[in-house]
């Protein structure tokens, strides 16, 4: 079964280490099976030179044009919506039902600009615990993947 | 500032995918830079024609072994204790300076038997979402090198 939707990860910054690219390309090669996914990489502009809270407005005006406003925006926040996968996947398919189109945004370091939270619809949460923002980008892709296996009422085996 | 205390993490089944992998050992690298660490690894036996409740005890039985009674054996469950990686970094210095050597326990696909549970003295928990065991592991591995990080009062670059 596949997805009616489209899926799209919109992420600041690039994954630099080969352990976590291999990661990344597996899941999106393995969710791309049951949806169309698109992953959107902006500019990380923290740190280089220029005020934090510039950079935080740089990069979510980046985010915010990455994904048009046809969209379901979902940020990936601390304090976002904590649910079980089963949850999580029935939380999917009724977005998707329901939208159509549905971006994630995943800040960097600093987090999301206020003009970011204030455009996204609803906040998720992956764990109460602080991840890398590599790290949380392959925990969202297996999540999204373990979802859609669930909506298939397939065995996902590993 | 290392953690003087002994950290031990047995799991259930090897970890297949070299990115995965990849991972584990730069993780486990930069931890003992601020603690001892073992890395045990135990058979996993379900799904090689036997039961399902008699793999799990023998994989338990297997935990237990690599455990020595003198551990603070703490389990990975999905029910455990949630918590921030800033509280987890000091309930984690709590238990290195009350009991010395700390064991964290990571089952198999199919969890822990009840012999293992009874044994555990505590039970925590990474998310309320569900993880392969390659992930959980992963994870468990960066929060008590992001909690060694947080104790020694570093900013954790990544």
């Amino acid at each position: 079964m596949r997805l009616n939707g489209r899926l799209t990860i919109a992420a600041v910054g690039k994954i630099k280490s080969r352990a976590w690219l291999a990661a990344q390309d597996d899941y999106v090669k393995r969710l791309r099976r049951y949806t169309t996914l698109d992953l959107i990489e902006v500019k990380d502009v923290v740190g280089r030179r220029i005020p934090d809270d510039v950079a935080m407005a740089k990069e979510g005006e980046q985010l915010l044009r990455a994904t048009s406003d046809s969209h379901r925006l979902i940020a990936l926040t601390p304090t976002g919506k904590m649910q079980t996968s089963p949850n999580l996947a029935k939380w999917l398919q009724k977005r998707v039902e329901g939208y159509g189109r549905i971006a994630f945004l995943i800040g960097g370091p600093l987090g999301f600009s206020d003009d970011v939270l204030a455009a996204c619809h609803e906040q998720i949460s992956l764990s109460p615990l602080t991840f890398t923002h590599e790290m949380a980008r392959i925990l969202l892709l297996e999540q999204l993947y373990r979802a859609c296996t669930i909506l298939a009422g397939e065995q996902y085996h590993k």
